[in-house]
């Protein structure tokens, strides 16, 4: 054990890191991998509370501070996602004298198979994976997934496993609500339910046992921190525990590179809107999450007044409760971030008129959503287990799909997938009528390259100027039907085109040469 | 009622089919729709044993003589489906006075919607729709989906809405066996279980609807008239019962334009091989069928001489269980008919050999089946329902898909189905050992113009010759992850490419100008 007081200039640091010797052979990780550090410690009172422990990971110039957790049976753990290759550095520091001034280091390797990295921000208002890769978000909901009894859990994984979706809305906390939110967690998740100076381990070991299922699936985890829809107290835990809490959290979970912040999931609704203060948890995020994963905060009523002020510093994205597509561009351009329909209403069976819409519906926002330049997201209320059993339904504790319009987002996924996104730019033409959503016509282009433009109504003129001097092909999308019609080339200059049936979207693509 | 010695000349049969002016107005029906006649008749007696019915339709010079059926309570039916536009004029021949000499006429009016027409055969290999429009068959399986109890029905029905299939093959009959098929069918087909002499009508409505409900979502249904795995005496009914049944079939089902006929599952399992009399079965719907829908018989063994002899003229296609994707040029080549991989192994979890492959081989297999000029064929053993409930099997009582191939098989469709599959032959490289499927590469082309190379193995050359002087577009999918990336253009000639991972095809296409 050494001296910190020793450390206090390059010479130190090169000392201090050369005790690596005398630990075990550096150990590898890949690059946006996760690197866990295992220390045994004392298990004597209260170490959620009362132990502190960090380690500093350091490459050359650049250093992190990576906060460390207590995971139980006198087990402290430190998670790092190193993002850039070669030897990583580290110390750790800790009120406990067991669990300080370990030091050790790291080999960063390539990353393998579909490991692009973590999400980031792309020509402001796009998202694309570390590495460069295109990354188009194709989000779903299921709140309380990791929540339900474990064969529901299981069930999830291999669902979206076979699904088209890339990221998923879920929340730490389980859900008391109707429509399929009616039971017990499997486990709480702290000790005697409510007990928040004492963390259920187990709870919080399925929970990142379950990120890291979508990070293999590379599936985005938009991690719900609150929500007002709360029966045991999580809601309403004060300052310290939640921010103790959210400590935690970055703790367990900012290594894995699939993680985004959701603070809430309607922080607007009355019961929480001033209970949690939310600039509290947006400035712990966003000044000691080592990973820096992305952060929004999701309103529940659908308008713009309710959003939480998207100007905020700490906020990554927009991350919206709407189906107001039309005010995408006014949105992108007043906040100059990546815009998120994060809940657009949902395909289903239930009595609340925001969770019955049809799947030909869901499968139309996908595409008004996508061409206003956002990112859009699904949601499934009907019920998908039999009769004997605790209603199950998507949206609330996952299990299976049941709705039509997941196949259509995967042909909307596959077509936005061949476009240059990233290059492209909105335009929305509402025909002076907002509350008629279905003759409004969504246009995504590259002037004068690609020009996507869809509108959900049968007999709508859609209008286009199509710049430069090429012909371009032009291709009538059933978006429904998922077929591709070739029509005849067309000259640049003004194009017009009246739908003929409902959810038609035409592509029109310049020629090369 | 008119004496039938009237008619017997062009005068007569104008006067004949005058007399629709004093029945009830021409009705109106859509090319390829149901024209249902409905006749109210005596239900003494065994109607389904002893009432003769059929109908004569007429347009111009055409002729077809359309059975009809009875339906239970003093109910019969005659169903036609009209190919062509206009007026069609018919007269019913019974040999109960009330049902016979029945006349009238039905408009046949322009298809609506995504009425395309049966499917029929083109190019020799290939299927499409009537009316010219592509299909590409993707198959699925639900033996006795139509059997079981009648929320899994629905359900089946929801899945299939969600699901890219576009034929599924389903047994009229209820099955008795391993791995879900294990209880008793929510009604049966005959009267008293089996007095095959007297039908359950309650059951083919419910058959029809079912079969009614594919169509209404553009599904082929390819009906299974008889299989082995019985307990209750169907596969034993003896040949006067099969005709009769047969013939019953005919008359209910052929109407609609999405029935295929396949006389069996596993023609060949020792059971049923002797005892049913295929040339019978074979012969009377060549002969009888007046919408001639497409007739296939699926062997058991997966090995050619275990296949029915598919010369025989009353043979409209392939049928084969079989994985031997490395046949499919021998078989096209012997048989000059389309090639069906109606049953390729199934996705899932059970302990037979043929029912556990993981769902990525799934999704491979059918990459090969396609580019080696057949159409392939899914299926899923994955338990789809809770702990609580009868074992409920996609493959055997439909439910919900839990496999993870699907989207897979989503995207190879959405691929299909931008090539011009008609116009391109397959060729297969079977790199010298046809034991190990995966290292086979299964090219379709179109010469000098497209060519699309699979292989299941990473390390795998493909080596193609591409003709014509044109650069070639070059394009690498990844099948599994559903990424298409584009490479640098491909001089024309001899071709190479060693595939890095595994399922990757390579996606040639000659520039224009």
């Amino acid at each position: 054990m050494m001296h910190k007081r020793l450390i206090n200039s390059l010479l130190a640091i090169t000392f201090f890191f050369g005790t690596i010797g005398y630990s075990s052979a550096t150990e590898k990780t890949e690059q946006w991998g996760v690197h866990e550090i295992i220390l045994p410690g004392a298990a004597t009172g209260n170490p959620y509370q009362e132990v502190t422990l960090k380690a500093e990971f350091k490459q050359g110039s650049r250093r992190f501070t990576v906060p460390g957790f207590y995971d139980g049976e006198g087990v402290y753990k430190i998670r790092f996602s190193p993002d850039s290759l070669g030897t990583w550095q580290y110390v750790t520091q800790s009120n406990l004298a067991e669990l300080s001034g370990q030091s050790g280091s790291l080999e960063c390797t390539k990353p393998t198979g579909n490991n692009h990295g973590p999400v980031r921000i792309v020509n402001t208002y796009y998202i694309e994976y570390a590495d460069g890769s295109p990354f188009y978000s194709i989000g779903t909901t299921a709140y309380q997934w990791t929540s339900v009894k474990q064969s529901i859990q299981e069930q999830t994984v291999q669902t979206l496993a076979g699904s088209p979706f890339n990221k998923i809305r879920m929340c730490v906390f389980p859900k008391s609500y109707k429509h399929g939110n009616d039971t017990e967690p499997w486990q709480y998740p702290f000790a005697s339910q409510n007990d928040f100076t004492r963390p259920n381990y187990d709870f919080f070991q399925n929970f990142d046992k379950r990120v890291h299922q979508l990070l293999e699936l590379g599936i985005q985890a938009d991690v719900i921190l609150f929500h007002p829809y709360d029966k045991w107290g999580y809601a309403a835990m004060g300052k310290e525990n939640n921010a103790k809490y959210v400590r935690y959290m970055i703790a367990r979970l900012s290594a894995y590179r699939n993680v985004w912040w959701s603070l809430a999931n309607e922080w607007d609704v009355p019961r929480i809107k001033e209970a949690i203060d939310w600039e509290q948890i947006g400035t712990i995020l966003h000044n000691e999450d080592p990973h820096q994963r992305l952060r929004g905060i999701h309103n529940w009523y659908g308008s713009e007044d309710h959003f939480y002020d998207h100007s905020r510093p700490w906020i990554t994205h927009i991350s919206t409760q709407t189906h107001q597509f039309y005010n995408a561009v006014k949105w992108r351009n007043r906040y100059k971030k990546p815009l998120l329909f994060d809940e657009m209403r949902y395909e289903g069976d239930v009595t609340s008129g925001w969770g019955n819409m049809s799947s030909e519906d869901m499968a139309s926002f996908f595409w008004m959503a996508g061409l206003s330049g956002g990112y859009p997201t699904h949601g499934d209320t009907y019920r998908n287990n039999s009769d004997h059993e605790t209603e199950v339904r998507w949206w609330a504790k996952g299990g299976l799909l049941v709705g039509r319009s997941p196949l259509r987002i995967a042909f909307f996924k596959f077509f936005m997938e061949t476009l240059p996104v990233k290059e492209m730019s909105p335009s929305i033409e509402d025909n002076g009528n907002q509350k008629n959503l279905n003759n409004n016509v969504y246009t995504l282009s590259k002037e004068g390259e690609i020009y996507v433009s869809y509108v959900a109504d049968a007999e709508v003129e859609i209008k286009l100027e199509l710049t430069g001097n090429r012909l371009y092909q032009f291709t009538v999308i059933d978006t429904w039907n998922m077929k591709m019609s070739s029509r005849n080339d067309v000259q640049p200059g003004e194009f017009r085109y009246k739908t003929r049936n409902k959810y038609e979207a035409v592509y029109l693509r310049s020629k090369h040469h």
